[in-house]
């Protein structure tokens, strides 16, 4: 699309939206789309549905298809987007199809390779946000995260799947020793598997974890998307008693008032209440 | 949409595609969109185009919309997000307008207030995401992180909107005390804020603080978005030194090689080569 044609397209659609925007003569000549004072997010020609329709879907399909999407090459965050999204295309069509599962590919490595929110939580989380309004997202959301902090990762059924190569790529037809990070960081994650067997985070077996890992987070986030829809949703995990006893002094409420977090404090902090 | 005619949709575009998916009787008994064996993703229709189209934005335009929309109720991430996708709407259309800003409200406060990810960064790499191929995502959206993690915000410019009130939506109309947190993660940078400024994580400033930084951190990856359109993007930030020289050990070609992440080591972990 040259910078031309998106001028007059966008001069047009100014027009045809009666929006308040304007091409800015400066703007024009620097090829910046300038707008006149932008009009305020609730005045924003809003052209699309949201929250987009949910249907059930395979909690099975979706394990499959998180594991192997994480092969593609686009990584765990793709992959973790992409394991829900797709099936969605297949069951539900538009407005699906136009939307490339690529927008979540930089969540891989907890954010290029930072390792914060883990990509397998980060693809998920997005794809709750676009199906359910806001107040069942964070409660969906919050759930899939404790969860992934506290149960041994990848589970049985993820590993037995590998076992029986019943994947489409299969990179390792072994079992991978699981463990439970207590953190949905994917430092954390990452480096706890790492230490616990004593294996370096390059290795084909770490990564073939990930990818199994990846298919349990979408395998989740389908049961909880699923129960959802059925009116029958409960929260299963809890934060750490930890989180919950430092957040009487440092949570809303409390004495400090200056932590805002849902993680495990002394992964990274001493308890200072036992010195 | 009854789940009867969605399953009929989904047979009639199963068949239109080509795709080996077909309705089993199982899921069907259930109302799930159960598939047979699932196509692989490279095999999954692709009825998109990606990546999206990007036009140069006005990055200051960026910064009101980005700074307004944190005010909105849908938080940080949402802001982020749409402070870019907003301004692509107006000056290309299609494909943006279909697409619900709304995709990245789980972000907020680090992950539905789990305190990782910073919002204000989550959703800009989104769009960034969407309109770069992997390759120049990974480095902007990088590059974005270690610029945030290194800048004292929110930066002057939205400190000079808020008390000019330019912004459309003004909630606090005095200079906020910029702090530079060292990291990208929404607890260390607000604690951090909080610790140097003797304040409440729950108080208005803290919120305002926020939706500045959201604005800066729009216009800064759209800053991002026309040099790489430009042809002229450079890296202005370095991952920390402490990084760079526990990474020669625990990262990859060292002697551990058990981290990936280019956070700075020394917030969570003491520097035990010191000891």
């Amino acid at each position: 699309m040259s910078q031309i044609a998106t001028r007059r397209d966008f001069i047009r659609r100014s027009l045809k939206y009666g929006a308040v925007a304007t091409a800015g003569a400066a703007g024009a000549a620097a090829g910046i789309a300038s707008l006149r004072p932008q009009p305020l997010f609730a005045e924003t020609p809003k052209t699309y549905d949201w929250p987009w329709p949910y249907v059930k879907l395979d909690p099975e399909m979706g394990r499959k298809l998180g594991h192997d999407s994480y092969w593609s090459g686009k990584g765990c965050s793709y992959a973790g987007f992409h394991g829900i999204i797709a099936l969605l295309r297949e069951a539900v069509g538009e407005p699906f199809n136009t939307l490339p599962s690529e927008i979540m590919i930089y969540g891989h490595g907890g954010g290029v390779d930072w390792g914060m929110l883990c990509g397998a939580l980060n693809g998920p989380a997005a794809a709750i946000s676009l199906v359910c309004e806001k107040k069942v997202a964070d409660m969906l959301v919050s759930e899939m995260f404790a969860w992934y902090a506290q149960t041994p990762l990848p589970t049985d059924l993820a590993n037995q799947y590998g076992v029986e190569k019943k994947y489409a790529v299969n990179k390792f037809d072994q079992t991978i020793k699981a463990c439970k990070s207590g953190s949905p960081l994917c430092h954390v994650s990452s480096s706890t598997w790492c230490h616990e067997n004593g294996m370096e985070i390059t290795c084909l077996q770490r990564k073939e974890r990930c990818a199994r890992l990846t298919g349990d987070a979408v395998a989740h986030a389908i049961q909880l998307l699923n129960d959802n829809h059925d009116g029958k949703f409960k929260s299963a995990f809890a934060m750490p008693e930890t989180t919950t006893a430092c957040n009487t002094c440092h949570g809303e409420g409390g004495e400090k008032v200056d932590a805002l977090t849902k993680m495990d404090c002394l992964q990274c902090h001493e308890d200072h209440t036992k010195s």
